[in-house]
């Protein structure tokens, strides 16, 4: 028997109806990318992905069809997500600091029919837009003054082509199932494949996140998404501000760590969320220039796992409360933040700064389990290591057009290709990608542990680990440093630091010095290419 | 075309899930209604729960089919709403309070084959089971050491009945829109008619409300469900609570001011919610006693007008943060609540309680409008009055089997019933029912703001305002007041009293004394039966 409750889809577009109506007058501030401070609010943003959402229709975009974005954090790119979605067709978020020929296969996989730009980006689709078939016309995220000369096919300035709207237009009546937008996960091997949110997906997600547990939105919130939105969904910034009616304080392109500051603190924000390299930046700026935040309550910071050192600025030495956020594209993207539980509450100081080494909490909707190589599930003790898998309704089943095949368990569940453990309270805590664990005599090496410790030496710029060979025990773990620059330690220091802070079989079989270790487009270091580097590398038996 | 995200429907039992694996061993205190003070957690909540469900199955109820409680607030409550809603059979909540002809009325409408209910209603169900012939048995929420002797037929000790079971068993897979639960609406005139939520509407309600800027409860809530489960399906806490992980403070049949306290301050309960009589009673017993509440930070008070009065005490008297709280059965049930906005949040002392006169505001989820008697949709001003329409999700489509027929609106909106005004920020507030508002000359006085000014008259307990036909006017407010046991003031008193605190034309034409105002089951002023007590009544011309 089906319940008697109304048919109400969860479509995207209802979270800006809910923000135009009940917090239409809150604030959107963003850096342009023109340079000014533009400042709109959600009322003026929905009048406006109206007015996207006719002109696509009228263009001729149907439902399910891709639309591109190559753009950065800004008012103009939320109205050209929601206007995408409001009619059934899809926003793809392109991720501009990708390789050219990635760009390339990505907007033709996704088959895109039209590119929203900023102008940063024109000279780069200039040399591409010849491999780019598929794409019908290039719509430049900017206003005529400001628009540049340019040989891009069919190319307006998005004020000029937003002015022959007149937005009286109704959002389309949708299956929430029906997808809503599309990112590719850069892979470090094989292409990128995509994952395709749902406005079912990205409801329920948005809604999963806002409770205090988790990223906890209020509309006396003011946040600041200092994850571009072209990675993983902008970490659901776009979907949970305006349905927590919080105002917003959007940053362009600008992420060095003086900008960071200036609207941190000028625009009062009170959230923020990004990867360490951004926090880096703003803690050498504040470091140098003496300056506090008055405003900022509580920062989460995941994508790459977040030095010690960093938590302990933030939350002993500035009093701004530090969460670990661990997620993937594929999870819409929150899987677990380090928030509060009443067993851990009472924490402080140092104790406070090292909960932060756990990646957190999973949300009501994300299911999560650690199994063996033989998929059994393994105990929550805190020091059992399994492949983490998880399940839920904005977890992806699939990739677009099949690529990577059958992705999920015969349980439902996606390998999310990392390797934890999860304690008795629920703490999950990330022992590496699964494919760099270093598997030594039957036992696995965390790389991730190793270089965190090694990164806490005052002469260690960056480290990272990789597995080598070995004749006896399959492989053992190699220690590549990069060193400071003031400061160079030798080898016997370095492993004369590690030494009791880890097991003994656990120590490094070497350690060698580089300039430069690789990343990927996403500031992950790049271990296949580390592993190829070295693959000549043989360890003394 | 549909995105890629997995299969992975809102059941209720997946919220008992979360809180048992990611919170297991969190406290559900209950007052037992034996008595003791009786601790359990989630955990093993969940495992009872499953064999409640395996029982069900086993004896074969179905998909769809009724199960009815007359039951307290209380830890083996909830194992039987989610062990039936496990199975897809239906919880079905019968409000005890209700009169005999009510209850046998409900019953065999929704054709409940088991009841389970506490001792405390034995002797009731006794006198009506030859009235109740669906029923085929009848299950006791207690210990063999605490069955009373009874002549129910096929009548069991729920302790006894569980035991059968070794709950390895799971819980059913479920469309998310079947049937979950039911609760009959206690209207003034007609039978009773029954909601029917579902799976999803639970689950979309509970994340809706955990927000911050409503119920927002996090795991290191301790929360004090003062709302019985049989109303309204009890706000929401036995699922708003578990998917926060928050500890579960039951109090059982004891209502009283100090049972309540007691509870509140033992049990440190930092959230409790419940309608205006509870408190009452609270205040009473914590002004003779000068005790005080060290835990409690946060109460939201509905069902009911809060009177002003109350409002101040808890909030300036005691340092506890009021909410207003507003919603109906058929809204399962919350549909706002009065926190801050940003354009609130600096209101203090007075003018803070004042804002708690509003009904407050709509969590993403429940769409509102007012609507004039033609159907025109009212601005949002503060001032204009229209009835209040609602629509969303955890909104009733139709009562069960049909009655009452079709219940929305062409743009299916469900209404309310209600009169209301929503300012500017999107606070709500109620002026009225729309039956009971008083239509003078064309113009609309609200019935409940004459009530809520005559309360805080110190000499009058209780007031109620009822239109009388007028010949002129139509109709004009008559106040009938009960006066108060150690002051009666004359009807002279009470009309300057009212004089300059109220428009001129709003001045009640009269004012008539009584012993007692009629209320209904659910404590509400019966406005029906006192429109009955005073046909007679006719006013000077």
């Amino acid at each position: 028997m089906l319940g008697l409750m109304q048919d109400w889809p969860l479509l995207c577009h209802r979270i800006l109806d809910h923000a135009a109506r009940h917090h239409g007058a809150r604030e959107v501030v963003t850096r342009s990318v023109e340079g000014p401070v533009h400042r709109t609010n959600y009322g003026e943003i929905r009048a406006r992905a109206l007015k996207v959402a006719q002109l696509l229709e009228r263009y001729g975009i149907r439902e399910g069809q891709r639309v591109a974005t190559l753009a950065w954090t800004t008012w103009r790119h939320m109205e050209v997500w929601y206007g995408a979605a409001g009619i059934g067709a899809v926003y793809h978020t392109v991720n501009p600091r990708l390789f050219p020929d990635q760009i390339t296969y990505i907007v033709n996989h996704a088959e895109d029919r039209l590119v929203f730009a900023d102008v940063t980006f024109v000279a780069l689709l200039e040399q591409l837009q010849d491999k780019l078939p598929c794409v019908e016309g290039f719509i430049i995220l900017t206003d005529r003054a400001h628009m540049p000369q340019t040989s891009l096919r069919n190319a307006q300035a998005y004020e000029d082509w937003l002015a022959q709207a007149d937005g009286d237009f109704e959002w389309a009546a949708l299956d929430e199932r029906a997808a809503a937008g599309m990112c590719y996960t850069s892979g470090t091997t094989g292409n990128p494949k995509g994952v395709v949110y749902t406005h079912r997906s990205n409801v329920l997600h948005a809604m999963a996140v806002n409770v205090p547990d988790m990223v906890g939105l209020s509309s006396r919130d003011r946040v600041l998404p200092a994850v571009p939105m072209f990675h993983a969904n902008g970490w659901s910034i776009p979907f949970s501000a305006p349905l927590a009616g919080a105002a917003l304080v959007l940053p362009g392109m600008k992420m060095d760590g003086e900008s960071i500051y200036d609207l941190l603190e000028n625009e009062r924000v009170t959230f923020t969320d990004g990867v360490p390299t951004v926090w880096q930046m703003l803690l050498a700026h504040m470091g140098q220039s003496g300056k506090r935040l008055s405003h900022l309550k509580r920062i989460a910071i995941g994508g790459a796992a977040l030095p010690p050192a960093m938590a302990r600025t933030f939350q002993i030495d500035y009093g701004i409360d530090v969460m670990q956020a661990w997620g993937m594209t594929e999870m819409s993207p929150i899987g677990a933040l380090c928030t509060a539980k009443p067993e851990t509450a009472a924490l402080d100081g140092e104790e406070r700064v090292a909960l932060q080494e756990k990646a957190g909490i999973a949300p009501f909707t994300v299911e999560m389990k650690i199994t063996g190589d033989d998929g059994q599930e393994m105990p929550w003790d805190g020091t059992s290591r399994g492949n983490l898998k998880v399940r839920g309704p904005a977890v992806s089943s699939a990739y677009f057009k099949g690529a990577g095949g059958d992705i999920l368990d015969p349980d439902g569940f996606f390998d999310t290709g990392d390797v934890a453990t999860i304690d008795a309270n629920g703490y999950m805590q990330i022992s590496d990608r699964s494919k760099d664990i270093i598997k030594s005599g039957g036992e696995w090496i965390s790389s991730i542990d190793i270089e965190n410790l090694a990164m806490a030496h005052p002469g260690i710029r960056e480290a990272a680990v990789i597995g080598i060979a070995h004749p006896k025990w399959d492989e053992r773990p190699l220690l590549i440093v990069v060193p400071a620059e003031d400061r160079a330690p030798g080898k016997t220091e370095i492993l004369e630091f590690l030494a009791g802070r880890i097991a003994k079989w656990w120590m490094p079989d070497d350690v060698v010095f580089v300039e430069e270790i690789p990343h990927t487009a996403t500031g992950k270091i790049h271990k296949t290419v580390l592993r190829q580097q070295f693959a000549g590398y043989s360890l003394a038996p």
